[in-house]
């Protein structure tokens, strides 16, 4: 059954090669607008697309002469064809660091790669996700921008509302720490502490969505989720554009609702259907903490369903208990014969120095998560060494410093003089 | 006289166009090694080069499809032609925003840009100056970098040393916050700290320097200085190219040792000398905040020498209160017809918040004090609003969080319900 439903704004919308929405459960097809949930099944939405015919080698090139952003890859988005002329932070083509100190550390000998997207904007990838959102709520005639956060989004979607010109009220448990605090404050917006957990914050955020006083709001991880989440893909195709316009073999990502991994695996194969990268076999591998790892319980175990978990993980941007998109990432990791696995909080902090320390890059517990299941899994033969392999890090370490705090210092403490330097026994 | 002393390494040096050293005081050259004080007046070094002659054009294009680093310009750094296949952070290229939203506030009309540096791998541009000092280190045969540092550098040094193969030592103050001990020591290299202020850090470095304990060491700021200061005319290269390769009318850069500002100037001119842009008229613009203001004070006296402050101010990667370059900073900010001004704490404040709010973009206290001397200076009318003018963001917003703490907060604090948040009157 593939009817069309309308809402008020289709026929004005331009969201470039975006042709409607599509429930990933039944398949019923709506037209593009604010909704997330499928009028018959109560399904999650999600974009389909009228993607370019034609000349692959053209297409490639149309990208490669782009923007030094995200928007190179406008013709596969969301988004619509003049998306870099307006005013926004122009998120993405982070570096993909060759980390072959890193390799040689874990015997990786197929080459392996670490996607950085703590060089993004605000230092994560969420400017990613946010900078679709934006062009979504410009395309549906929102004025304010919104969210509920444990503080990382919040951030993003105050300052890519600062520069787009939106107003943004965002939403945060009230006993977050000051830093986080400070982070999203900064921007401006309005900041608003719920008393209660973040349960509390999302349930509030759906009834402002119902609300009179919520009209006009474009809450970016919920009535715009739709599009929100799109920019993971941008992921998948740097990571191939910057290996020459390859797949790699392997890829490890981490898991918080899940999403990021399931756009990943959807834009590397748009890729393919594009002509853009040869189709070959790739595998998924999926990063969660131990403190946090329903869907790594449910690969073990073989299950289909996630079962929720209370999180308590120092991975706190990976720590939701009830992940939406657990069973489509059990379905891609095990379709194309990757795993599910977990870490310590002990082995995350080790994985943060352990990159640190070799390639120079600072993460934040998400991507000391991300590596320390790579490791585990190279060390246990699930990862093959001798193919290629990426790991994804998605943010930066100067938002998690307290992760590390406890067992990174000094070397030592010395008089200044150099015989109080010598008896440090340094050199 | 223009006599040329060797070293053991001379010979075997390659750093590309780096024809020598020569000092800056009365013109003696120098081979290249690691020396940074002139034997025979003890003025400081610099390097001199044999620029690429020749087509302009066929330069341009050269840069132009070079790497989206610093490395494009390698062809005008004290580096080897074969510096893009070594491991380094790769800094540079970071963005250059058009701040029309900050140009609205601020009543500019010629057009208004942040130089984001922000962008690079360790967040300020500190990264720019420390990749030329580990090929200089490379070049000389160090195996060991090290820094004075009040904690940025250190982090700068200890990331790019990683990454590089070296091993560090790096020299703060004991008594630094936390935070920044994190950032500087999760690289794994070593870390000490001095008991003293940061001016004993300074001396017991310049004592190691002459000591076997110090020996196959490179100080990035002291014996490699003189190749360390020349990458921040990477500013002045992307600042140009990024405009369309036309130097801006006017451009204001923060003042700690001066060394960005001069280096700046001396990029502008090599551009103009290679005629990669037009010859015309541009003015440079120094910003100090008023607790460590020895420049903006000398020039404001109409002084060509500078009298060291005790420094107290919250913009601490500025504080240096006997700026080895304020001098020559004062000579370019006059020679072009432009300023050295000074803001209060409340001020730099104020200014981080202004640039978050309109641009999205959350500097760190060195960022705040250089654009909070530029809206002074173009209220003042110094700044001509109708001219194109270039703000220098040297830094991160993350790592100055306390700058920001006491006045960046929760707008409210609501329960989770409608009536609660309407009571709140955001709405």
């Amino acid at each position: 059954m593939q009817t069309v439903a309308t809402t008020d704004s289709a026929d004005t919308v331009d969201l470039g090669p975006a042709s409607g929405l599509s429930c990933r459960e039944c398949g019923e097809r709506f037209a593009l607008g604010p909704i997330f949930a499928c009028e018959a099944c109560f399904g999650p939405l999600e974009v389909a697309y009228d993607l370019p015919s034609g000349d692959a080698e053209e297409l490639r090139k149309r990208i490669e002469s782009g923007p030094e952003n995200i928007w190179r890859y406008a013709p596969l988005l969301p988004v619509p064809a003049d998306v870099a002329s307006k005013p926004n932070l122009n998120p993405g083509f982070t570096k993909l660091v060759q980390a072959d100190n890193l390799a040689r550390e874990l015997g990786v000998t197929g080459g392996l790669w670490v996607k950085d997207d703590s060089g993004n904007p605000t230092h994560s990838f969420k400017d990613r996700v946010v900078a679709q959102a934006i062009e979504a709520a410009r395309a549906f005639g929102f004025t304010t921008l919104s969210c509920s956060s444990t503080g990382n989004l919040a951030g993003a979607v105050g300052a890519a509302a600062a520069r787009a010109g939106f107003r943004s009220c965002v939403f945060i448990p009230h006993d977050l720490e000051q830093g986080k605090v400070v982070m999203a404050a900064v921007y401006g917006g309005e900041l608003v502490g719920i008393e209660g957990n973040y349960d509390d914050v999302n349930r509030f955020c759906s009834e402002l969505i119902g609300d009179p006083a919520g009209e006009g709001w474009g809450f970016v991880n919920v009535n715009l989720r739709p599009y929100y989440a799109e920019g993971s893909k941008t992921l998948a195709y740097e990571i191939c554009e910057q290996l020459g316009w390859r797949l790699p073999d392997q890829i490890v990502i981490p898991i918080a609702s899940g999403s990021q991994l399931t756009k990943i695996d959807k834009g590397l194969q748009e890729l393919i259907k594009l002509g853009l990268v040869e189709d070959r076999p790739y595998k998924i591998f999926g990063a969660q903490a131990e403190g946090c790892s329903p869907v790594s319980v449910a690969f073990k175990a073989g299950h289909d369903v996630v079962r929720p978990q209370k999180p308590d993980t120092i991975a706190k941007s990976l720590a939701i208990g009830n992940p939406a998109d657990g069973p489509y990432v059990l379905d891609i990791c095990r379709r194309t014969g990757g795993a599910v696995e977990d870490v310590t909080d002990e082995e995350i902090v080790e994985a943060i120095k352990l990159l640190a320390r070799t390639e120079g890059i600072f993460t934040e517990t998400a991507g000391g998560t991300t590596l320390g299941v790579a490791k585990k899994l190279i060390e246990a033969g699930v990862i093959d060494p001798a193919l290629t392999t990426v790991v994804v890090n998605t943010g930066d370490g100067l938002k998690t410093l307290d992760a590390v705090a406890p067992t990174t210092g000094m070397s030592a403490v010395i008089r200044p003089n150099l015989d109080s330097f010598r008896e440090a026994g340094l050199v």
